[in-house]
């Protein structure tokens, strides 16, 4: 609106009471959204040239990765029945509760009920509740470096310690147990994977989950499974989810249809728990989620109503065709940045819908690290690319694959041309 | 799912670091759902007779009350475009914004322009955000009582303290100034109101509000004005909002379709800012509201992407009928109570979809206090409604009248028969 001038005395702000909140700009500037929006900002008006977007994960705008029309005809449907303009149950629609609970169960060895199971408006919010539950004074919770930055700026919004594990780049971003033990003491209460693996692109091995699902009951902290990417695999590790060892220790597995059925806006996601000893009924951690779920918006009532049949109907060449998709972007990203001089490939991505690679600043002239990369990048090639301090790895680069495979090629050559005209001589 | 035992040894929670979060327990506590799926729970399996709820503010289920076929073809159409599948930018998609700017600019003697508008998933995540915002340690809050419950679970999530100042029945549920003042110091950031006011059904009229906007600006303290209600008036005051004042104080508007639309399920909402002095952003609370927007979950793109055709082509019969609606059901609750004994209601509702009424329980035998009223309500007649103390006044109720005027007629026939059964000879 247009403002108007205060005629004249002390400026207003010292007549009012309220202000910067501290913490909320902390939490903020965790965000990969406020980070990418700089880096889109020194975009210049270069006229013809189309912004290529490689910073986010979101393929839903191309024509290639259009949700099936079993689900949007679900949601018109829905809407049309109006029986799904009512408030939603805090815990979700039973029978998509219980299409979710089904879905997941076919992957592991025990049947979940659609009690196991909280409907979330995505993942993310699934993520903002688990840690709000979590979010007891001095808990502190066990993070992957390279991350997904919600976390962190959740950790951050609720005051809860982060503790950071290194994924090994080298080992095909496996992580160092006996690293795990020593960052853990009593007030550690999880551990968070992400698999398939934001940013990194790998996914886990049976073994090694294995070997996690033990470290972490031995160390008395549940798991919590981001599973954004479930089934997003094209290498030759299978995805295996992580309520597979339930048994071991409780898995709290978070997830939703934004990836694997290409529909971000849609925002339906879940919680669901894997705890066939019933340890998180017993030591109340169920309860605080239920607490929390009691104040929190649920998603869009209409897209719960047609859950059920987009979980069911949607026909797997729907899933292959993604699966094929991903696989040749994936493959196309990987030989496109071996021919770059200043940027490695430590592991071919293998899952989720990025790679993650490391700049080597001393074969290029005038680029200070990986935040001046890419906003000279973004200036000077409309290509948008995440820099990898926002995931606590300086001078890394996330790179999203997902996009048309034209549009992918020739934003990967305009990375190119822009590393040799900055590389040294 | 089926739970499987442990061999021996010590209680299981033992072993593990995670537990109970009371932080979490006491917000969700404070919900108006916990407190009414006691009472349903209440509910005895009484044959044919269904279940009465005059418990929450949701007529979306009624035939009578289903929402225009312009807001449904408005959704279908922006579904099936699959143009709005990808993600939300965080303050929402520009058109979406510019039309509830248009939308609210026409009640006020200001232009909102669209970044005066974020858009939320529905007035209750406006509320989180806007709590969240203002949460700086030692804040604290002005909150009406009584109140809307996600008031205080916020302010309990967030750490804000609370200080309630009184809606006075006896004069129309209007404030006592110089109560307000009294609760007032330097670390008060905003006073919350909520009109058209749920629980009591009352308007705020032009006068009182351009008094309480003199004593917010001499007190330097906001205002959070809740019009979730906006419009849905139908006594002799008119609904005016509270950006009318924003020349005198800043205002925090937030609202939603949920109501005026009858689509609570839609999670569809808004915070604007009245603010022409341009405060809000002189004292930086604007970039908290944006940091806070910036790590949490959007509405739905694609009902974002319905925004400007629900707005703009909604036809007037569709919200007169509405109005003629409530204002018949407020009419027939208002009558119906005169009859009984052991209730009386200070104050005509005017607006909203409520009336409070006050508990009399000298004329009752074996009623405790309003708690027990509803259970053995529930229990006996299968009429739900929402005891007082979740609102925090005990020994009220709180009545919806906004359901299938048949219904309303045969849950007010019920209530009357259970006091009659229950009132001393
Ligand atoms: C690892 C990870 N978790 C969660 C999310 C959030 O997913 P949703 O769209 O379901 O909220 C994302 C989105 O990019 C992600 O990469
Ligand atoms: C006063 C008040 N504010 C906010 C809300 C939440 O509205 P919405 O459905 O838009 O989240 C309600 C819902 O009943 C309410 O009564």
């Amino acid at each position: 609106m247009e403002l108007e001038k205060e005629n004249g005395g002390k400026p207003s702000a010292e007549r009012w009471h309220f202000g910067h909140n501290k913490a909320a700009a902390a939490a903020g500037n965790r965000s990969i959204r406020g980070t990418l929006s700089k880096v889109i900002a020194s975009v210049e008006e270069t006229g013809p040239r189309p912004l290529i977007q490689l910073g986010h994960g979101d393929p839903s705008p191309f024509p290639s990765f259009r949700t099936t029309p079993i689900a949007e005809d679900a949601i018109v449907e829905a809407v049309k029945s109006a029986q799904f303009n009512h408030y939603s149950p805090s815990h979700g629609l039973l029978p998509a509760r219980r299409a979710v609970a089904e879905y997941l169960s076919k992957d592991i060895p025990y049947k979940l009920s659609s009690d196991d199971v909280f409907l979330t408006a995505g993942c993310a919010q699934a993520i903002d509740i688990v840690i709000a539950a979590l979010a007891r004074p001095d808990a502190n919770i066990l993070l992957p470096r390279p991350g997904f930055p919600l976390y962190e700026a959740r950790c951050t919004f609720y005051n809860v310690e982060m503790r950071r594990f290194d994924l090994i780049p080298e080992q095909g971003w496996e992580l160092d147990l006996d690293q795990v033990e020593k960052l853990t003491d009593e007030n550690t209460v999880a551990i968070v994977l992400i698999n398939p693996n934001n940013p990194s692109g790998s996914v886990l091995k049976y073994q090694h989950m294995e070997e996690i699902a033990k470290t972490a009951r031995k160390l008395g902290i549940m798991v919590i499974s981001d599973e954004a990417y479930g089934h997003l695999t094209f290498g030759s590790n299978p995805f295996i989810p992580m309520g597979v060892f339930g048994d071991v220790v409780p898995v709290l597995t978070l997830g939703s249809i934004s990836k694997r059925w290409v529909v971000p806006g849609w925002r339906l996601g879940w919680i669901a728990m894997t705890d066939p000893k019933g340890i998180l009924s017993e030591t109340k951690v169920v309860d605080s989620i239920r607490s929390i779920l009691d104040i929190t918006i649920n998603p869009v009532t209409f897209i719960q109503g047609a859950m059920p049949q987009i979980i069911e109907k949607t026909k797997d060449d729907f899933f292959n065709n993604i699966i094929h998709m991903l696989r040749g972007a994936a493959e196309l990203c990987y030989n496109k940045i071996k021919d770059i001089k200043c940027i490695t490939c430590p592991h071919k991505p293998e899952g989720s819908m990025f790679v993650m690679v490391k700049l080597n600043l001393s074969y290029l002239v005038d680029i200070s690290d990986d935040v001046d990369f890419c906003l000279k990048l973004a200036k000077e090639e409309t290509v948008i690319i995440c820099p990898g301090s926002v995931l606590e790895m300086k001078n890394w680069l996330r790179i999203t694959f997902a996009i048309e495979p034209a549009s992918l090629e020739v934003g990967l050559e305009r990375l190119k041309l822009f590393c040799e005209r900055h590389e040294k001589n």
